[in-house]
């Protein structure tokens, strides 16, 4: 692969798609190559599809490792049709979660063990792994804080998940960023929005010189 | 778990379900317990819809890999709803296909690696492993020819499958008879009906002699 693999991270309500609406056109001034921003399921229709059934209130008797599995072939259609392209013709990709999400969400999370949502996700991704992820940490409570609004409005199953969960999450997410400093940068999202944009941007200079 | 699996496996066309269909009787005549006959996907909503997605004709572009997490989404949530309370319950299950399928089809077949689908089925079984697999072995000419009738009247995804495809499921499966001959009993399936019925039922009361 020729291109560049950026990844945002963090648990619900730290900011990641607000600091990426704000951060991409800042970057594509910046890069002299075409940037590609994506989130999963990622537009395609399969993967869309996967994302129906794991959403869908219906669904409530689906179990944490089925829901591992499927989130896992969403990824993978996603890679296959749009990542994976996009990288091959040199491109910068910018994809709003991803692998590190199922270790901290499904291994951590929903306790089917984070060794093993890696492992299958290895299979997805045959190695494909980001050349850098902003790691947007958040305080648990805060984070709740800010989706509570969205949260009442959509009515997902996710929705039902409490602050032990939440903290769970952080915990795995703050364990890999200390396993991969290299690749994972941690920014504190506590701080107003446009202070979480302006250290994420810098913290893509420094960790990609020669492209922005 | 206290009760006891039994999987029928083997190439399309090889009278799984034939077989199956003549044998329940029989067998439940022999056994002092009930027998719980299911196939994948197992009459759950979730599987259900998982299979959908993979058969529709309109998912050409549905990735090997994308399919095999998918297959064994659905397998893991049949588990859990179906074969495991049974066993539970300390019930018979026999399993008109199961995770030998995967290993031959996505495996060998789709040539993504039997050892990496069979990693991913671990995860989804849990170790849950058939007590006896039946497996229905027949030249794959002979297979394709039982089932061509059939096939021109359905318009899946699967029907586009070739001679080599089927050989090589065939000869994995062989692999594993080969590798595991206290779980998988090799019948003829070649043989008039009535025969792979007659053999079928001889080595289940040969395996579990206190059942049958
Ligand atoms: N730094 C910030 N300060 C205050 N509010 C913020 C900040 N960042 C985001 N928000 C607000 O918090 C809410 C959640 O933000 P956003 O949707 O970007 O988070 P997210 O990380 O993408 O969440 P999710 O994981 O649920 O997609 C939004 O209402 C947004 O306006
Ligand atoms: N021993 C046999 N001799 C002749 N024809 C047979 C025999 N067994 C099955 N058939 C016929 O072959 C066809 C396929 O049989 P069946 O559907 O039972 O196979 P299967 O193994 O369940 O296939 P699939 O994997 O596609 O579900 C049917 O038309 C059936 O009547
Ligand atoms: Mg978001
Ligand atoms: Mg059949």
């Amino acid at each position: 692969m020729t291109g560049t693999l950026i990844t945002f991270e963090g648990p619900d309500g730290a900011g990641k798609t607000s600091v990426l609406r704000a951060l991409l056109p800042q970057l594509q001034q910046l890069a002299s190559l075409p940037i590609v921003l994506t989130r999963e399921p990622g537009g395609n229709a399969i993967s869309e599809a996967i994302r129906s059934l794991i959403l869908d209130p219906a669904n409530t008797a689906m179990d944490a490792r089925t829901e591992a599995l499927l989130y896992t072939a969403a990824r993978r259609q996603h890679i296959m049709t749009k990542i994976r392209p996009a990288l091959a013709a040199g491109q910068i990709v910018i994809c709003d979660r991803f692998v590190d999400s199922s270790l901290a969400y499904q291994g951590a999370g929903r306790h089917i063990g984070v060794e093993a949502v890696a492992q299958m996700n290895q299979f997805a991704t045959e190695g494909l792994t980001p050349d850098v992820t902003i790691y947007l940490d958040i305080p648990s409570e805060l984070g709740l804080q800010r989706i509570a609004t969205q949260r009442q409005q959509q009515n997902d199953r996710l929705d039902q998940e409490d602050l032990a969960f939440h903290q769970t999450v952080r915990q795995e997410y703050l364990r890999l960023a200390q396993a991969d400093p290299n690749r994972i940068k941690v920014i504190d999202a506590s701080q107003p929005l446009a202070d979480v944009i302006n250290a994420s941007q810098a913290a893509l200079k420094q960790a990609l010189p020669t492209l922005f």
